[in-house]
C-alpha cells in the first residue's frame, strides 16, 4: 500500500490535470501511472520530475527502445520491484520478444556479476577511453 | 592495486594461453585486459567466466552495442571503477559519440533517481506485463 | 511472512522481556516493532543492536527528526520496504507534513541520480574538507 | 582521470557561460564544479540538471543544511567518492562540526546495518503511515 | 507475479527435461526452483547459468555450507527477497540453527553498517594483502 | 585522503587509548587500523563501534574465518576499496589460500548475478523455511 495518497485523475486539476494529459499522450497510454499520481501530491515536485523525464526519454542519437532497456537494467540491478513491471511492459510494447527480453537480462546478470570480479582484486582500469572528442 | 598477483601473456601456459589467444581475438583488442589475468590464478574459473561471457556478449536478438550500452548502464550504478572504464571504452569503440554516451549517462541518473521515488512512496505496480509469449 | 518465529511480548521473559519494555518507553510507542521481535530469537543480539540504536538515536548536535530523516534516506536508498513503512511513519509523527516529506523524497532522488553522473565520468573531488578540527 | 574532457570556465560559451555563473552565485562558491563541467559536454543535459538541482535544493519545508545531509547519507550509503567529498565539504561549510558529522555518519552506519536486518528476516511492516493528509 | 510464464515440470522437453533433473539430483531436493522455470523460457541461458553453478557450488577448497552462508549474505545486501527465502531454507537444511543463522545475520548487519564509515571517512588502506601467492 | 584527522596511537588518551590496545590485542595485529583511527574523533562512537564488533566477531556457533568471508562477500558486493582490502588480508591470515579465495570470489560473483535475474523475472518464492525452532 502505498504510504501516500494517490491523486486520481478524476481529482487532478490545473497543472496536475495537464500534466497527466501531456503523460498519457506521451507515452501513448491510456492511464495515469501509480508513480505519477504519487508525485502529485506536490505540484511542482510533479512538474520536475516530468520535465526531466520527457526531455530525456525521447529519442535522440539513443533510439527509445535502447533507453527503455537501459531503465529496465537499472531497475533491476536496484530491485525496484515497481520499476521492473514498469519498464518490461514498455520493452514489449516497443517490440521485444520474450527471447530478446531473456538477453537482456542475461547481460544484466552478467555485468552485476563481473562488476564484483573487478571490485574484489581491487583491479586497475587497462583501458582510459580517450577523453577528446571522437 | 590488485590483491591477486595478475598472469601476464607472456607467463599463460596451456588452458590459460588458449583462452587468453580467444579473448582478444574475440573481442578484437591487441591485449588481455587484466581483470582477465587476475582470473587466470584459477584456470578453471577463469574458464567459466569467459565461456559464458563469451556465449552471450555475442550478437543475439539484441545487438552487441546495446549490450555494452547495458553493461556500462549496470556498472555505473554499482560505481564500479574498472568495468565503467572498460565499457566506456567499449561503446565508443563501437560507435557512439560523446553526445550518445551523454544520453546514456542521462537515462540512468533518472532511472537510478526513479526508482527511489517509486521505492520511496511504495508504489503498486499499475502494469503487469503479460506472461503468455508475445 | 518472515523466516524466524518472532517472539511477542506475551511470551518475552527476562532480558527480553526488559528490552522489550525500553523500546515502547524510549520510542514513546505502544508496541514493540516486528523488527525487535525477530531479533529476540538470540537475546544478546537483540541487546547489542538495541544499546546500539539507543545511544545513537538520542538527540545530541543532531536532532531527533533530522536523525530519522537520514534513516529513511538510506532506506529508500536501500530499497528496504519494512524500513521505508516505519520511518516514514516515524518522521511523520516527529512533525513533519506530506509536502515536507515530498521535499525529503526529492533530496534523495536527486543524489540517487547525481552519484550516477559522478561515478559515469570518473569525475576527481575537486573539493577536501579541511581535515583539521573546525 | 575523468572519462569525458571538462569544459572549463574559460571556454565556456552562450547557455553553458550562463549557467556556470549561475552555479558559483547560488551555491556562493568561487568555482564551477567537476561534475558540472563535465555535463556541459551535452548543455541542454547541463540544463536540465542544473534546472532540476535548483529547484530541489532551495530551502523550503525542509532547511538546506538537512537537505545537504540528506545527499551526504545518500552518496555514503552509494559509496559515491566524488559525492562523499563535496557534500562533506558542504555541511563542513553550512556549520555542522566534527562531532555532528560524526552522528550523521553513525545514524547512516546503523540504518545501512538494520536495512539487512529486516531483509534478512523478511520482516513484515507492522505500521503503516495514514495515507491522509496529516 | 512473474514477468515470465514459468516452465512446469511437466512441459519440459529435451535439454530443459534433462537439466530440470539435474538440478533435482545435484540439489537433492524433489522440486525444481521456480528461478529455473524460469530461466526455461530460454534453453541456451538456462543451461550457461546451470553449468556455472554447477561447477561453482560444488564443495571444493571451501566447503558447500559455507558457500550457501555466501550466497546467503550477498542476497540479504542485496535485498532479494527471492533469493534470502531459497539460500535461508538451504543453510537450515545444511545443519546451521537459528541462533547460528543469527550470528551470519548479525556479520552481515555489521559490515554493511562498517562498509559506510570507511566510505563515509574516505579511509585509504592500511593493509595491502601480499599478492605473491601464499 | 581520509575527511577526518586520524587520531594516531601516539596521542591517543584515555578511553580511546585503552580501546586502541584492546583492538590489537583482540585482532592479534601490532597495528591500529585506519578506520578505527578515524572513529576515535568521536570516542563514544568508537567505543559502540568497538563493543558491538568484538561481540559479534568473536567464534561462536560460526567460526571466525567464515564470519571474515561473509565480511568479505559483503565488501565486495557493496564495493568498499578499504574493506575488501583489509579483508582479503583477514581471510588470508587466517589460513585461505589463493584458490579458496578464487572460489569466495566465484560464489560472490554468482549470486550478484543470480539476484538479478531472480528479480528481472519477479519470481515469487518458492521454499519457506520453517519458522518453528529447527
Amino acid at each position: 500500500m502505498a504510504t501516500v495518497r494517490l491523486i486520481t485523475e478524476e481529482e487532478a486539476q490545473g497543472k496536475v490535470k495537464a500534466i497527466f494529459a501531456d503523460i498519457k499522450a506521451t507515452k501513448e497510454i491510456d492511464f495515469v501511472p501509480n508513480v505519477w499520481q504519487a508525485l502529485a501530491v506536490n505540484p511542482d515536485h510533479l512538474e520536475l520530475a516530468w520535465t526531466k523525464l520527457k526531455a530525456i526519454m525521447r529519442p535522440g542519437r539513443v533510439d527509445l527502445l535502447t533507453k527503455e532497456i537501459i531503465a529496465l537494467a537499472v531497475s533491476i540491478t536496484n530491485g525496484c520491484e515497481y520499476c521492473i513491471n514498469s519498464h518490461t511492459a514498455a520493452v514489449l510494447r516497443l517490440g521485444l520478444d520474450h527471447e530478446a527480453l531473456g538477453e537482456v537480462v542475461a547481460v544484466t546478470e552478467l555485468y552485476n556479476g563481473m562488476n564484483r570480479v573487478a571490485d574484489a582484486y581491487q583491479i586497475e582500469p587497462d583501458v582510459r577511453p580517450k577523453v577528446d572528442d571522437p
